[in-house]
């Protein structure tokens, strides 16, 4: 059963991939599917000696390009839909302890290079809409292989939140004529209590309304809805960025923090969304000490409203000494 | 720090407390803070040698009857706003191991119209536009404390979640003229599939476009904004499907299944949601199987769109089962 079923009460398209049950779960290193197949050892998903980055269609996908009809009847108040799209695994190295804080900005570069060509080429099929890049790090958010690897989601619409954060760039826009990202880098440049890391292109802060503690978020200083309108000195300077965040992030307590990568680019379904996206990165780790985590419950589950137990200008500063530590 | 924040990204209203940072985390059972005060022993949050239900002011609140002045200066990019309204707790019983699945329907019927009292009285309150009934059961939703208890987030603006089941909602009525939450029972009495319990008041089934594997959402047949609009009767027929439904989801994998429990009730604003509100308790336990999880990771958190691995006509045999277990 792959299928899409739209929730009336919400009106949000729901996936629904029964397969996925039985994906792999945290196997021993020793049997990863993400490693090279070496010379004389068992095959893993990717039949090569050695590799630089990587991408396949996920084996237990949610979103396919040629998906089957629905097992479900459709009805006006019960919407159901195929599951077009794309699911595919971008593995960063071909070392199982090697991603992106252990990387240098070159290497980083090629990545971001990666994940362009497959916003492009997945953007320009029309069964897509929106083309979703992000990485789950962490047993604590759910990861199933521990080889350093992140996703790319094709979806066949514009899924809510950046639906949600559209609405509200095209609403600021239409009352003050800017881009609301760009006048929000401004303002923290200005502000600088929550800037934790910055260079000539990107600008890494903690967002004033950060849901999570050590949420930080990476953005364009320019405004580039993509990857696609970056030059490659600004690729090269957002590879630089990433990679000191993610290396600050694992000096923050001593060990590497679980989180979730989330970039949010222009939806690819008709061109029109140019002037209010603005590219940037969301990472939001769920650790809100080093022993304990943020959870999503009553409150964020059922209300949607999220409760943060810390000043963001407060955990910027452990942040920015963690990353500058970095860097030095 | 008390505070509220505007996130210009998407207009939704986080809340900041940096105290909740220190609250009392899974302290052992003799030192519970939610046990009577047993003569002789040491003073609990509650100087009572036994009670039936208790209601107290959350001792960590993030929302409160007299807010403090926000920390930050607000701006027209960043709106700041005091954290106004009520944090509640309920205590079920003074009993730490015993909750809504051990009790009778005549208890659980004591808890409603606790319940509905709160729902009265802090609704009336001119700061609060939304009252919120829930319960965090589990380490794995994050409960900091075992002995079973809910809690009453009175929020001053209706929150995100049930704002876009509002909106949703007067769509549908605006283009058939009936309440979308009506037609759903109707559809469900008729498809009988995803149906788990029922008796002639109130209807337990996994939604069509269930978000996590054994959600379940209770709600009364007949159209009702709170609590407030049932019968005493329809009480006892809403407590006894509770107590069907809990009990339920521990015999599923044999063991007290962890859930966050929900109920969404018209707010409290105006009055002028009443046609549009259903009163419905959605319950979503974490759990896809008895060994697994389901985390939120990058689909939900970064693009806000769930997967499922699981036929919500497949789950709903399964607590079927589970549920006439108890009844029988």
């Amino acid at each position: 059963m792959t299928e899409r079923r739209l929730d009336p009460l919400t009106g949000e398209w729901r996936m629904f991939a029964s397969h996925r049950q039985d994906r792999t779960f945290l196997p021993p290193d020793e049997h990863c599917p993400l490693c090279p197949t070496r010379p004389g050892g068992p095959p893993t998903e990717i039949p090569l000696p050695s590799f630089d980055v990587v991408v396949f269609e996920n084996r237990f996908p949610a979103l396919v390009r040629e998906p089957p009809a629905p097992a479900v009847a459709a009805s006006e108040l019960y919407p159901v839909a195929p599951s077009a799209g794309a699911n595919e695994v971008v593995v960063y190295s071909d070392d199982h302890t090697f991603g992106i804080a252990q990387m240098d900005a070159d290497r980083v570069a090629r990545l971001v290079a990666v994940w362009a060509d497959r916003y492009a080429e997945l953007g320009a099929r029309d069964e897509v809409a929106y083309v979703f890049i992000f990485e789950n790090r962490g047993v604590a958010v759910g990861v199933t292989l521990h080889h350093p690897h992140g996703q790319i989601y094709a979806y066949p619409e514009i899924p809510p939140r950046p639906r949600l954060e559209l609405e509200a760039a095209r609403a600021h826009l239409a009352e003050h004529g800017t881009c609301v990202m760009c006048d929000v880098v401004g303002r923290e440049r200005a502000d600088g209590v929550r800037v934790v890391a910055s260079n000539g292109s990107f600008l890494a802060f903690v967002p004033f309304a950060a849901r999570y503690p050590y949420e930080v978020h990476i953005v364009s200083q320019r405004h580039a809805a993509s990857l696609l309108d970056l030059s490659d000195p600004e690729r090269l300077a957002f590879a630089e960025l990433l990679q000191t965040v993610a290396a600050g992030y694992d000096r923050l307590f001593g060990f590497p923090l679980p989180y979730v990568m989330s970039m949010h680019q222009a939806p690819t379904d008709d061109g029109q969304h140019q002037a209010i996206s603005h590219l940037h990165v969301e990472l939001t780790p769920p650790h809100r000490s080093a022993e304990r985590l943020k959870y999503l419950a009553g409150s964020e589950l059922g209300a949607g409203a999220f409760i943060n137990d810390t000043a963001p200008e407060d955990t910027a500063v452990r942040l920015r000494a963690a990353m500058s530590a970095v860097s030095a």
